[in-house]
């Protein structure tokens, strides 16, 4: 490696050359150089525990051994490592062990796969645009505090303004798209469902009849708001009932992340549309395909096309992934034991802050802090403390932990402690500060 | 690897399982299982020469053994896999291999990094989003033939019918965005930069004030247009007397394709924007990054993200391809003498046929055999002789050579052989047809 | 007249010539030859009480006498008759009474007069664009059960879905407008005014920065409708907290409907823009404008023009209109005890239907049967009897009483008789058919 | 009439009062109290010739005699003043006339009538829906320099980028439209037709399938340019040919304006969707329709509705202008032999200005004294003298004549020669101050 010194290297190359939209690496202001399982290092060698896995890409942790010796394997063998669409053994090999461990065992027989663009954002434009082809519509239905991606067809279905300020000239180029209240959006008392369905049975309510209804089982961007197993259950019966496909939006909750394989297995709905990415291929490489029932592929061929929809290095590790992890419900299981004790580990630290409420499900929870300043101010402190973690929500008011499903207990315990020191510290200097 | 036998897995497996929107396999129907250089080989222990390289994404060939080095040594010590945009040694090292052996050189000093998702559809993407927002307008001006992906504000700017339908209802949401006449596309005596000036000029001509032109040097989908020096330099010209911004799409083209390293070098201009893909990771993994100038990186931190800005396996490979090609100048030269190869080959290609045009620049030319059904038929054929070779064009109608620029010239050769045989039969059976 | 026999003018020349997009000549299937106060007489003789009052256009009635005198002596003199935006003394004297006899008492000074096309589609259109004009933004909310017109601006503002079918491709045209539930649209207990609150703070709802926000203060088409005092000036401190002008669309409430002149008074907001079309003219010709806060009367000239925007004929009889009925406040206190007329009326007829509501306020009041089919009965029999009554709503569930609000009282009281009548009948037989 | 002095009126009130975006008074800065035949009258007493004719709203000159006496007759008689679609003497009389002079004699039994709002910009709306309806398609082709109204479907079509402005946002509202090039567009050496038909051939061109190509015969607005036959013949050829309907805009170019009474007559082609307004009524008032042919009325009753859709004063003028102008071909020779005069007349003009250009057709001619400064120095020192006249074209380059058809020949003479005089004048001046 050619640099030591971090201020050196940002002085000299990363504020030279990078554009000011970098985003992650503002938080987390040191240069990485090693990572493996739970841990990632810095070129000083200090270690850090991470609670933010890439944001949901390394469930199973950074460089799991197995996938990388399959990998330096292929790579030594000359195993293809293009990613157009052609045939190959890796390609094939991955198909098998997601029909053979995913799809079987879950009674998803009828499900095909199409390879998109290795981004969440690949996969929701192709999710949206068969919906469009197979209904013959325009409207699609998503959500507030929905986030899918920042092209303009997956950013029309993103709630945060910020993000849409990106497309310039104030959101006036994302058109074909209705938000409407997710899952507890007007708080507690209020069934959005109900109101969804009136605006859907009023024929002059102004919400075309929808191509489709998109969401995310849980909100991972927008505030790890959950949806209830009824609320994703009445999407799914008004969508076919108003003749529009379900599109689950199961980038950051799936492959496990929520305590089962799909975010939505809990409520035993079957969408039309799954959209992949993330931790698919299980050590962090760009991968992302589509899942669609049979009956909806009706896509010419090449009709949505792409240079990288087969990344032969991802297939490999993938295939790994899912040998290892999903062959068998143990992984299952550990995982929902480990969101036991997050769920404890997280209520700690709500007791600490009046107000906080505890968000999420699964491997996928945080706390609400009330503030955007609280929830980075206790981030900040724990970087420092040697914990990778970030803030989530509209207003950045949520302290999110998306560890690697892998970690250890007492690595895990480890990382909430440092948490709910750094909650402490935060929460003593909040007072001090408003006395 | 798990199987042997190309029709069992087929039925097994991919037509089983994959959307029939899958395309390049079908017309390469084999299992491919090692490929390195110039050639790949199939599960039968066949091997191809290869024409296609993973659609330009190959220019320095399959498995270069300097990236797969230095890649598997990355794995090996635990190099961060992930692609967060944090910040890490293989991306510092990227950045300044390409501030050292690109930028630099060229005088761009002036040119900033965005680091976007690992696709070219997502670099158009952004590049397009900054431009409007750098401009305050909306409509962006892409041309004839012109091909920039696949997500619905790439798509907008993509002329071809069939990927339009993709979007549903008639591309009816596809937005913003002017189709002008690229160079030559109404054959040589029309100058149509001339009537792109009349129709900017003129106030009543309905075309909204630009936010920006976007162009392929050579249109590599759209049939090997190559746009003269003159007709580039006139584009830059009026983008800029107009207030627009100036994107070049270098995605197809860049990277050494053309006989430089950025397609557009010959005419001397420097675009407010730049989108690199397809051969920017050297090894065919995915990677996409936009340059912009300084002037216009008005981004707000995390403004345009996503979860794989950042593939350092990539970073590894794309830094060898520099410092291995780009170091100095004997590259671009041995890149120069095989187009000189490659045009005397096609030319004794399209004498075989009547009313054949060379297309084309650089290691980027084909023939326009005239219809779309012959080109497939030589395809084909040249496909069973052991050669990997596609069609482009808006009917199909052109036979493109894009083959790695390392390729060695007896193995080049060699192809050209194959494809002036395919030819050959094809148009003898043509012919026989005919009479 | 040169046809005697409605059969054989409709076989004649309505049904061969006029296209089936015709509407209110369907349910009113005879030829009228003239119209006089509160009542219309066909080619038979036979003569309506007119409860439709052209839409609500007729609010001083048919033909008023002194409307007319004043148009035979402004067309005798050959007074101007076109329609293009000169300086005319016809559209001088409408100013100045304009300005004398609404804005003054009104404490209204502020306001300017924009002259658009002469129908409400054409005034909405020009507020929308102005709106967007001077906040820079895109977004228009407008409400459930809204109707604001049939050109494609005003369209997507509308919220029936058969009106909006007629852009085709299922509303795919109808961009830059959220449809946010308009006061009661869930029912009694839900206060929309919150919701719509929600939506707005919450920087991630998807909800872009709205331009305007464009109310009817009580919904004609969408079933009489009417905001609250509170609902009503909820959205105008919305508006004003989020940047975005408040656009009243007063078209079919305004012109004294309501019981005062304009639908909004009984909130004492001042909406930043106001469209009226309908009545203005007093006796039914086409007219219609803008009122608009000076400080935004920011356009160009001739930025929005057209050729019909000074209609002298409607100048003349509008200025009669506002002298006769406005210049004390003698017609207002009339039009109140007439509205307690009808509701106690219609409370009558509300009382034979099981479940029936009352709806509206003033004199824009009707009664929700439940169904379109029985509204669409009574309706029927009333015009058989020899009234002249239309439905309302999303499905066409209300009856509603749009009379001329100089209807005298014994006539007014005849018609109620009749449309009692015929509520009774029809409810028989939809009880006996059940049966 | 209550004001007699001009300033003190617009002191009072048109300034006070009218938002900056009134136009046409701006140049005529007098007080109109009279217009009768070929001439207007201001409050001062003085006479101006009228070559603006209402912006082709009178052909058949101010306040015909016999048409107010009808319309005298009718308002006396208390016909039916409203404008609601339903059946009266009045409408089925203008049906049966429009029937008996114009469709019969023209082999246009297959046409039926749209009643739309009464302005051209409605009619257009409607035709465009109609289009999208029929074909399922969105994209509808308009021309540069055309101008088709200001509402927001209309405006799309419309390529003056001032009046685009009006719509806020860059024109980024102004969706589902392709402006190619005008016949002559780009000068008399390149065939428009051509490029249009190469870009509807090439699949790839970006030209998403037309729902309907929209042109006016000769454009009013966008500086008199003139379709020859040929090139209406070859746009009717390509609509055919690619699925598309042909809409003529005939709305400033017809009722006899251009010698026939229809503006495409010359062509003999037969449109599938026409435009009719300005002049429909005879007398200037508020009236428009869509002539559609039988096979495309696919309209659900009320699918496009609107209040003053029957303007029956209207229906009134517009019969007997149809019984006194077109019952014989007299007229139409009258017409063409003024168009005569005009030719001659304006060539004469063109002469005095080095560069001048003839441009229209009929009596819908002008000269293109190639600046603006000139055109409108031209039109103001006309006015002083007595004559009503205006410009046209993208910079308002053209001095346009409009005079009513029936205007006196030497009326006529009287107003050419007034214009030669401001002309000279003008030239002089221009040729001074370049000095």
């Amino acid at each position: 490696m050619a640099f030591t010194d971090i201020t050196d290297i940002q002085d000299n190359i990363f504020e030279r050359r990078e554009s000011k939209v970098r985003s992650y690496c503002r938080n987390f202001d040191t240069l990485f150089v090693k990572a493996s399982g739970s841990e990632m290092t810095d070129a000083s060698g200090k270690t850090y525990i991470d609670f933010l896995a890439g944001c949901s890409t390394l469930n199973y942790g950074h460089n799991d051994p197995d996938m990388k010796a399959a990998l330096i394997e292929h790579i030594t063998r000359d195993g293809v490592a293009h990613g157009l669409d052609m045939y190959t053994d890796a390609k094939a090999d991955w198909l098998a062990a997601f029909e053979k461990h995913i799809l079987t065992p879950r009674g998803m027989k009828d499900y095909k796969i199409m390879m998109t663009g290795p981004t969440g954002t690949n996969a929701v434009e192709a999710a949206v645009k068969l919906a469009r082809k197979v209904t013959g519509r325009s409207n699609v239905v998503a959500f507030t505090n929905g986030f899918h991606g920042m092209t303009l067809g997956a950013l029309a279905l993103t709630g945060n303004a910020g993000k849409r300020a990106g497309a310039g000239l104030g959101g006036s180029g994302l058109h074909g798209t209705t938000h409407l209240p997710y899952a507890g959006a007007f708080g507690d008392d209020v069934d959005t469902l109900d109101q969804i369905e009136m605006m859907l049975e009023n024929s002059s309510s102004g919400l075309d009849a929808p191509a489709a209804f998109i969401f995310e089982p849980i909100q991972g961007e927008g505030g790890l708001n959950a949806a209830s197993k009824e609320w994703m259950q009445g999407i799914a019966r008004l969508a076919k009932k108003h003749g529009a496909l379900l599109i689950v939006d199961d980038i950051q909750a799936g492959c496990g992340r929520s305590g089962d394989y799909f975010g939505f297995e809990i409520a035993g709905i079957q969408p039309d549309i799954i959209t992949q990415a993330k931790s698919l291929s299980g050590m962090g490489l760009p991968f992302a395909c589509v899942l669609l029932k049979k009956e909806h592929d009706i896509w010419k061929p090449a009709e949505h096309n792409g240079t990288f929809r087969g990344n032969n290095h991802a297939f490999v590790t993938a295939r790994v992934a899912l040998e290892k992890f999903w062959s068998d419900d143990s992984f299952q299981k550990e995982v929902r034991e480990k969101s036991e004790i997050l769920t404890e580990g997280l209520k700690k630290i709500a007791n600490l802050i009046p107000g906080a409420k505890l968000k999420g499900r699964g491997m996928m929870q945080g706390v609400d802090v009330g503030t955007g300043d609280l929830a980075s101010d206790i981030c900040s402190r724990a970087f420092e403390k040697g914990l990778i973690i970030e803030t989530s929500g509209a207003n950045d008011e949520v302290v999110k932990v998306l560890a690697p499903l892998t970690t250890p207990v007492d690595t895990f315990q480890k990382g909430l402690g440092i948490l709910r020191e750094a909650a402490e510290e935060a929460t003593s200097s909040a007072k001090i500060a408003a006395e």
